[in-house]
């Protein structure tokens, strides 16, 4: 199984960025046919509003994706926006006079690892993307892990970023595939699960997120990761080092929530409002992999579908689809961390990668 | 800990109807002053809309409960209704003249064990629930399992009804408490998670819900419990079997989803807003459980404060609320099952309580 | 055309109460068909939610109406509730075998005309209004003003009540019917708009709604009609009167808002998301008449189809189904007032029908 | 009156691109202090979705706006965001490491008279707005029409632009201003209403926007202004028709539908839910000058208080609050039209000043 790709017409690819950055763009494209023209049928959940998506306003109101879906870090949203207007700039020579297109970019935090204020993500970086994404085939493999838009993103304290799973789904009526992305920057340490064990372990040299004393007021977005190198242990652990009572300092000053992203696709004819309860089953997947749904974690679903929606009455039969859901997020989850690798960041700190997955 | 009621002012009492019902309501006195004149500050979130709430609409809108809140079976909402009423034109001379009120009642469906068409839940059962519950002390024991509105609710397969857990929070600026209240009605014997360990355990003559074959548009409510003791006599089965094909045409025809309120309260001056934040994580304690979010299972999540709210800012401070959130809901689902016991229906069929529990 | 029942298949009827009860009850069935067994597509638009509604979560969640629709005063909706309950389950032996039902009520308050602490309404009423509306034909008339849960309903001051309205939609693809019916109960004499024109008229005797100093937390729920019939001047008008000092009392005492329902009906093959996009559109006619959305005016609209849902991607084609529900819906509040006639109030009161419309 | 600014602490400034543009930035400080230290609390309604802004989903969780607020046309919104982040990464030495911030831009599209492909703006023109308003007094003036954001942007057919109002509110407790500022590319010549009077004016050579066939599926976003100015050359256009064939076949290819964003500012101390209910009465100022509220007009409304919230029922001294919303719309739309300037497109076509305002 290949993850979202496994529903025909959904295709991915990254751009990692390299000389230093630790951040990336991942691009979706939501069915290979032309979006604008023909858009796919879809639904927005916000789990949890703390984040800066583009264009979901519009998904809600006409239930519709018309471009390629870029995930990438949280700065970069608006370089990502521009990029995909230069994308489609390029492709439909009418655009512009005067109609205009909805982009939709989500973000998570990368700021452990990746230098935020570099503004490394430019426009270009979504034009390879979509490029790369189109040239690509049905059902290709998805790179996963610490790639595009994942590069730099730390799930539970350990190394996250995208994870991918897919599920058949027969409702007895419909036969059709369910696939989950998702781009994974939330959790600490102790608050993973794994098929339903507790993780008891620490990354190496940290672990300890839940001692910060963090104030009042801290409401500014955070990066994923749970815990943070705190200095005296993990500083030597790959060569870098934060001091010592600078350490300490940085974690008192350190927020430690992240954010999840979820993509859901499937070639069945639901539609709109039925993909919005299927994105509202998205948090049970997320709760058995013991996100917490932290206060400054942005945590949003987007779902669609490649078919054209059928009418049915809402009904038992979408029991297993609300199931799959559940499914293919928690195993996505996991599969973020299993393919992430031990990631050195700008500032010489290390996440690593989850040594039980 | 008494739960819910750990948090001062708040009241619970049970009416349990006896006379072959098998149903009654659950009375919960959001505090104990006079709500009408002074009602507390609350927030609705809707995890799952299959259900028959009144109220919410008004407490989304000014952020305010006003009246006791009544638990009790689908069909008894109107009743409920109108005991609510009655019990506040009997103590508000005033009341509809020409003001009016907004009385809060929830529901889960308990056709299961109980025979819903007798609409045995008369506006009288409110009016004592109310008076038992005003006569209550702060930090009293609340009755859990079989009583009240939990008397024939059915929750993974097995015996459910009335749960409540509390937790104190500490977050570094207030220390108060938090507790919840459930009626539990959901979920079948394979979708059960206790502390993380899937439930292998299924009640006798039953459990066989997930070979139901509900065909197209079974759109219908349903009572809680994923299997449905199917043997013709119902006597004879609590150690039988299920029967033959007969059985097969039970099952066929019967819904299987239920349902799960959720109410938590609180002492901390958190305003609307946040404690609408609170309630959304409620979904990640009953994830925890196994809650399958099913089609048919109307999820309703009520939060309040009995304090005035003050004006802090959301921070990382919430953590701590929101992680009690999803421990108290847990623990107060696995209470109910635990404090429940085996009760045997109208109709003469059984449903267990949970042997390990 | 008669309004609401220009659309095929939709049948109104009231019941209005004697016996010196000002209200009633109005039943309108969303289709002539058995709507357990074949519901129609719906939506719910909350414009404000100070309401009593019920039935409205699980038409969000499922985009269905299942039951009649009933309209009736705000301390009747518990004994709305139960008469829908009682009348299916006379026509459906198997409904609560666990199966279960959503009723749609929704709810003005009358208390300015009607004693609502009688509670005059009983399910018995709905049983009648649901036995009269299923005799009778497509396109029947539907009597407007003071009738069924119109009778004790004021608007702007003067009696209001139900009204209804209808438009022929040609979108150049689907060419249809789209109805409104309303029950007018919110805004002062001094609100009112007729197409376009500021009504500069008092009711006899009072009007003098926005002079009143309702002091602090007045968050009761109020009568319709922004102005009280205050006494000397009114009492005598027609004979009731209420007394002097008292009367000013009951002013300063009195809370001023009322509300509005709304429902539209169409038999294009609109889909929930759709019409729910029609029943933001509303709140624009609403406006024209000068409807202020106060504080304590429940706003809540209605919208389905009779037909079978089709996909049709949203677009220009819109246009004249946004413009129809602006016009229908001004259209039916401006005949609720028409159609009223000048009633006297449980209390002697008097609200007299609007001499300029 | 200055309108939006007579709201202490509020600033506007205009960046109106020239070289050929019809286009610009408008840059709304929410309060003079420093935002991501100390935001303003605040609420968010969508009157109807169609519409690319930035940054609403975590003013609706939070409640709280923390950068500057930035208007600009459709496909600037990337660049917008981009400026606001270069602004505050200036400003801040420590966002991003690892914080973030959440950047809030609103749009319309004003490609009538702009050449929206040539993506004009840049985050510079953030940078300059935001230096220009940061330098304004308590009070200042506020240019309106066609400037900044409002430079292309086009109302009822005519020119339209940035408009401001505001009314000082007594509730009896809180004496406070209520600001508007909105930015209008809406609605179609027949549909002007002001002060309740159908406007029956069509602009030279246009204003047959009623006649339009856009077949099936017009998705696509849209310019302000119902009418379309079809003659080739634009140059004589003032007093010319709109040419034969080729401008009904420029017609049928026109969208025709715009946006309208409305910003509503305070300094009475109102919590994020009380400015949410403010933000819902929008609609009624904007319906009152017959803004359709039509398929493709993405209308959003922002509302803050510069004030520390103060915990108070809501009740009916929320009266003239929301009467003054209506208000103040209405008069900031009126006020963008009659401040406007007749503007000549990028292409020639010009877009006249209303002459009835």
């Amino acid at each position: 199984m290949a993850g979202l790709t496994d529903v025909p017409g959904v295709r991915v690819a990254h751009v990692t960025l390299g000389d230093g950055a630790r951040t990336g763009v991942t691009c979706v494209l939501p069915h290979s046919r032309d979006l604008l023209a023909d858009p796919v049928t879809a639904a927005v959940h916000v789990v949890n509003g703390y984040g800066k998506p583009v264009g979901l306003a519009q998904v809600a109101e006409l239930g519709e994706i018309e471009t390629p879906v870029v995930l990438t870090n949280t700065l970069g949203v608006g370089a990502a926006h521009e990029g995909i207007v230069r994308h489609l700039l390029a492709r439909h020579p009418d655009l512009g006079r005067p109609t205009t297109v909805n982009p939709v970019v989500l973000e998570c935090n990368d700021g452990r690892l990746n230098d935020l204020r570099a503004l490394a993500v430019r426009p270009e970086h979504v034009l390879e993307a979509v490029r790369l994404a189109e040239a690509r085939p049905d059902g290709h493999e998805v790179e996963e892990g610490a790639v595009g838009a994942g590069h730099g993103m730390v799930a539970f304290g350990w190394k996250g970023g995208i994870g991918t799973a897919s599920a058949p789904v027969d409702d007895r009526v419909w036969r059709a595939t369910l696939g989950a992305l998702v781009l994974t920057n939330m959790g600490r340490p102790e608050d993973l699960v794994v098929r339903g064990v507790a993780v008891d372990a620490r990354p190496p040299g940290g672990g300890v997120g839940g001692e910060r004393d963090s104030g009042e007021g801290g409401g500014r977005d955070i990066p994923g990761g749970g815990e943070r190198d705190s200095g005296e242990g993990g500083g030597q652990d790959i060569g870098g080092g934060n001091g010592d009572g600078e350490g300490a300092q940085g974690l008192a000053a350190d927020p430690v929530d992240g954010s999840v992203i979820v993509l859901l696709a499937t070639d069945a004819p639901l539609d709109s409002r039925q993909l919005g309860r299927l994105a509202r089953r998205a948090q049970n997947g997320l709760a058995r992999t013991g996100v917490p749904t932290a206060h400054g974690s942005g945590e949003f679903v987007l779902a669609w579908t490649t078919a054209r929606p059928e009418h049915r009455r809402d009904g038992d039969w979408l029991r297993p689809w609300f199931a799959a859901v559940a499914d293919v997020v928690e195993e996505a989850v996991l599969s973020s961390m299993r393919a992430a690798r031990t990631t050195v960041g700008c500032d010489g700190s290390v996440v690593h990668r989850c040594p039980v997955l």
